[in-house]
């Protein structure tokens, strides 16, 4: 693990912060870092990406390309991203550059690796469902003796919204789930018999200080989220347990920024990590109108080395995820008493794609 | 009067919108029209303004420059001002483009001139205090003894914040006055017996569609307004003069957008209306963190042509103006909790500008 890091002066207005990343959350990253008088760089091998559209400047080439590495670090005060895939090589980089980069390599090498995150969560008391690592088909079948079928075996690496991974119903498939998942090396975990998901969305600030959202539940649909309900409807002691887990997953990656932690509720509270998330997070987006700081301002103060924001909710919100063209209902949205719509600006509206989120907003 | 626009199709996210002004106010529109989706440009002759910094793109010319004003009508479906001394010649340029400019000549010419505005507001119901138009020295000496000293002498066009006016304290001082204000067509207003400084925010669709903020009361120092109390302590009665002055004013110029209407509280709510400013307005800051729609959305939603947002407030804030240096307070106030910043990404900190503003927000 790294050293904690020194906490250095504030970055004051007027600096410039990088941001690897132009979709939704690197655009409304870079919203509420100009909020907060700062300067903004996109990175993005998209032209004209969403963030780049509503920021300072966008320079265009792949995340790995090292001019544009280097440009990015010597104009950037601070760099972050708004995706886990970073190759290692261009934080290292970046680095280099002079520029504070956070989150830090070690909460990347963890979050992109599900044996290793899984590995380090149980290790800091916050205990992940059963798993066993899957490198090979004998592996699979000794795994699915082990935890009961079905179990849901996942590539290590990479794979987000229900990409890259399959569920095995019997060790008879179990051949033909290790084809699925390209005989790459895996993770298999146990079934969670929860009653509900629910995600805490927490900060840690360059000097420590710890900041934790009141929990959301989460409402899943074809592995992806379609609904959060903040605060979730739970009893202290679980909010208690959620921040505990928090604390322990950021103390122990010496994180700075927001992280996002899934959770299963087994019922009564009892809690079991799905999987974290070393950047701002989808269960957080509700943060925007029931939080005076939301989550992305706090990732900002957090990177830009500022006190961290208050994290209290001061309405009750329900917020939904528009994909694909669920993005045309926005005149009937706007309509809406109460609903505040965030639309990502992105031109074309795949089916599936994360076009826009709506929050709607009930006083507490 | 022109007649009523005839309601056109909503905007649909996507299409681009064009702001006149690069400062505070069209760099806060900019994001709000960013949040539903659309791209913006901004002319201003300022290079890298505030508002060009978080949009799409910035076109650097003057505002009466032909060639811009036809790129940008050309780029844009709508066009709006974040100041009401566009010349009339660009509006009426950018008309020819094919965008749709809201609000619209109208009430620009009218803004532009305090006789004009003063007469257009009694005639609607929107009781001024007392003036007297003043083209020369013999002017003045007659409107000082009709309405009594002090009273405080303007020029008919241009001047804010307390520039180009001066306080005309005795028949002795008319000459100088008269020569301080540059021998200008000037308008001579009636001291205000007003308990208090109040201003209402309200908006009106391109389908005549009407929504009203609550009142705020504003503290000004220096003819600067240093802080807005929203929602301010009023009965429902005064709440109901403020909103049937709104409603006139907009329906008399068949206004499309967000407007600004200063009032004087003379006692018991009498109400006498100061300016009207066709615009987002400093002393609707306050809804940014106490309405689900605040002012810059509305404003969007208006010339847009969408359905207007809800004006309730769920909190009570103090939006404090920081004028030139006193941004340097920016860590301390980071530290407050309720405490919620908005910086402007001006870089020189000129005394007395506008560089920020803070929004302390209390559950109501």
């Amino acid at each position: 693990m790294s050293a904690t890091p020194v906490p250095s002066k504030p970055l004051p207005p007027g600096s410039t912060l990088g941001i690897l990343g132009g979709g939704q959350l690197g655009r409304m990253l870079s919203q509420a870092a100009s909020r907060l008088g700062f300067n903004v760089v996109i990175l993005d091998p998209e032209e004209n990406s969403p963030a780049g559209r509503v920021s300072q400047g966008q320079i265009v080439a792949a995340y790995d390309d090292p001019t544009a590495l280097r440009v990015l670090g010597q104009t950037c005060q601070a760099v972050t991203f708004e995706f886990e895939n970073v190759p290692a090589a261009s934080i290292a980089q970046l680095a280099e550059g002079g520029a504070l980069v956070a989150p830090g390599p070690r909460a990347l090498a963890v979050a992109q690796d599900r044996v290793e995150e899984k590995t380090f969560l149980n290790g800091v008391g916050a205990t992940t469902i059963d798993f066993a690592v899957v490198d090979s088909v004998e592996d699979l079948i000794a795994g699915l003796e082990r935890l009961g079928t079905p179990a849901l075996l996942k590539t290590r690496r990479e794979g987000y919204d229900g990409k890259g991974q399959i569920w095995v119903t019997s060790a008879a498939m179990a051949a033909d789930a290790w084809h699925a998942v390209g005989e790459r090396p895996s993770v298999l975990e146990a079934k969670a018999a929860f009653v509900r998901e629910l995600s805490v969305i927490a900060a840690r600030g360059r000097d420590g200080q710890i900041a934790v959202y009141p929990l959301g539940e989460n409402i899943h649909s074809g592995g992806v989220l379609k609904t959060t309900l903040a605060p979730a409807v739970v009893d202290a002691a679980t909010q208690g347990r959620a921040e505990a887990i928090a604390r322990g997953v950021l103390e122990g990656l010496d994180y700075v920024g927001v992280l996002g932690v899934e959770l299963f509720d087994l019922g009564n509270g009892d809690l079991r990590v799905n999987e974290i998330a070393p950047r701002v997070h989808n269960t957080g987006h509700w943060t925007q109108d029931g939080c005076v700081c939301d989550q992305f301002e706090q990732h900002i103060r957090a990177i830009a080395g500022w006190p961290l924001g208050p994290t209290a909710a001061h309405a009750q919100v329900e917020m939904t995820n528009l994909l694909g063209d669920e993005v045309d209902q926005w005149r009937a949205l706007a309509a809406e008493p109460d609903a505040r719509l965030h639309l990502y600006g992105k031109a074309e509206a795949r089916p599936g794609r994360k076009m826009a989120h709506v929050n709607r907003v009930k006083p507490l």
